[in-house]
């Protein structure tokens, strides 16, 4: 199977959606279960068996030389974001779907059974909960999870229900710990590195940790006439330093990224020095030990500057997760895979989250990066060349034949 | 008269509102109405004639020596914005009657005619149109100001036909230049600076012009976990430059208030890059050339930041205003007046706007501060000491006999 085939796939895949003129796939909808439908028959012809589960993950199993042997699970996930671009989830299943292909065309059998999985609801999108399908596939989802309303007031049970499932069987995994022998995802980069390095594909290193915060400078509003610049407790001009902090400690970091995507000013007149300002941080990097630490610097920072300036500071941590490395020796055979393809290799931690942060919960896992057009994602412009696809079909491949080749030593 | 019933007087008038718990009063409303009937039956007791105009000013006449004789116009306004202090311009009136109430217990007559005025609708709150009154009272309306509407759809002519008035009268101004010998207006200060000189008065040099700007940074929005800090275009982190920029460039202009209040931040969601942020300018300063070479270096600063950050930054000049200056001979007769009361004499802009702005077209001008309490305005917390306004009332007695002194010559 060529890369050709995976473009014309995500093309057919990117085509169904709940939404006419953008790509919309929440979970448990009609063009969820069309793509289903499609990438089951595509799974049969390549082979496998399928099966597909209460909540809509797809399952399509390719035995190894014997029945029941350990499974290693490839893939991604199917459903899309609001006005997504048709390679986000899509082109991990179909690169590993395409992948067996070629093993079953040759007739080829492993010392391993293979699993290429194509979950549902990575995003979140319908239920405002990510990660849905893998937590269920993995028994990682908790106990009220199908208590969860969309957006209609749906819960997560009707609308399984309404797919046709039954929600009490969310309560059986698709797989335990000892089944497994790890899980390898093909993901678009959803950022701009590989292409600023001009190479094709990366081997992530980790998924990043990430703290999230709110912060609120308080000062004190004022006539925009009439309080000289020494007398003014200016809340913006304090959260512009605080901003400037942050940006100049995250470059200090390499590899550190920090964010601040919101900001809000009160009151909000233009002929009024703002009162207060509260704004959001976010933070990532693979090491939760350089993240622990570049934060505290930047909170510390931010109290000094605030406190020369007469503002009254406050944060709250609202979300804290660790990072989660790939396995080194998983790592170490895809970075072979990648050596012997010809192209540099290229080293890259994940600031995205993916389904591989909840399989690592279960199994040791492995990621492959594909370059994407100007890095962008979760939009309609989303796009990869496919000759990109293609080195990333050929390293997966000599990937799965590589832990072929250890396995059978 | 004394300052204690100047105290008193606003505190009877701040409880004549259009909204229950707070102070509201609007142009041509019933609580205007009541004002305005109070006003002159005190005006009356201070042996003056009284005249309501179509639009509601009201007015106080003192006569001189002889009928007919130039007149010096003492006042400030009687309306309020929404949920207002009880200072905020009827401080002024009611300081320029108990001044003519002294003259009259006096039986004492000047070579010049002497009105109060009390103007309405300085703040704009009805039509969102400042100084109605004084343009109404100047014949500096625009024509078609008739047609103004407030929230509720009325027009400026309804509400003046509902107030008993024809709005045809709109056209008869009350002045004409030649009868004025000048405008004198008591006013609270709006800011702090009198409060942190520790004095109680002060004359205002000139009223700040103004220039307001919008400005719009574009960069590039992103994934906040994929993109590096270095291959980054953030909007928000180029603003917060140039917010800085703006603070440290108007702090080296003595005098100069440059103030950013308002900032929105788009998309405005705390994991993606902002792509782009809008900010208001205003900047000011009692000099046209200091503004103006301020706001031309900060343009510049502005623009090389963002340059070297790779944003687009683009501005619009919404409204440019000149400085309006008081007349050298009236401010030296209010600074020895000043002199005269044994408290330091303090000179300071206004950066806030008056209805003197507006009499300034038809005649000289000069105007007095009152120290408010925290500089705090246009919020039921403003707040007068009597002790300032007994200062204040004895001030402008003593400017308005040094006046006829000087006339007498």
């Amino acid at each position: 199977m060529s890369a050709t085939t995976v473009m014309e796939r995500c093309d057919i895949l990117g085509r169904l959606s709940e939404e006419p003129g953008m790509l919309t796939r929440p979970s448990l909808s009609p063009s969820m279960q069309q793509v289903n439908s499609l990438v089951a028959g595509w799974m049969r012809e390549a082979g496998m068996s399928v099966q597909q589960d209460a909540i809509g993950n797809i399952f399509g199993r390719y035995e190894g030389q014997q029945a029941g042997m350990q499974t290693l699970v490839l893939g991604s996930h199917l459903d899309s974001v609001r006005n997504a671009g048709r390679y986000d989830g899509p082109l991990g299943v179909l690169v590993a779907l395409s992948c067996v292909e070629r093993l079953y065309r040759r007739g080829e059998r492993l010392p391993f059974a293979l699993e290429v999985v194509g979950f549902t609801d990575e995003e979140g999108l319908r239920f405002q909960h990510a990660y849905l399908g893998s937590k269920s596939a993995t028994g990682m989802l908790a106990p009220d999870a199908l208590l969860l309303t969309d957006a209609t007031g749906t819960t997560l049970a009707e609308a399984i229900r309404g797919y046709g499932g039954i929600p009490e069987a969310l309560k059986q995994p698709r797989w335990r710990r000892e089944d497994l022998l790890g899980y390898c995802e093909v993901h678009i980069e959803q950022g701009p590195v590989l292409e600023a390095q001009q190479v094709p594909i990366g081997v992530v290193t980790a998924i990043a940790g990430q703290s999230r915060l709110n912060v609120r400078c308080i000062g004190l509003a004022g006539h925009a006439g009439t309080v000289p610049m020494s007398l003014r407790r200016d809340a913006l001009c304090a959260a512009a330093e605080c901003l400037l902090l942050i940006e100049k400690e995250a470059c200090e970091y390499p590899g550190l990224v920090a964010t601040v995507g919101q900001a809000s000013v009160l009151p909000g007149a233009s002929n009024v020095i703002p009162g207060e300002v509260r704004f959001s941080i976010d933070i990532r990097h693979q090491d939760d030990t350089t993240r622990a630490r570049a934060l505290s610097r930047v909170l510390e920072q931010i109290r000094a500057s605030c406190q020369r300036r007469g503002i009254t500071v406050q944060w709250e941590v609202l979300q804290e997760s660790k990072a989660v490395h790939c396995q080194p020796r998983l790592r170490r055979l895809l970075e072979r895979a990648v050596e012997a393809s010809g192209y540099p290799l290229m080293t890259l931690p994940s600031g995205a989250g993916h389904d591989a942060v909840v399989m690592a919960e279960l199994t040791d896992i492995a990621m492959l990066f594909v370059r994407c057009r100007g890095g962008i994602s979760h939009h309609p412009d989303e796009a990869v060349a496919v000759e990109d696809v293609a080195i990333a079909l050929d390293t997966l491949e000599r990937f799965v034949l590589l832990l072929a080749q250890e396995a059978a030593v």
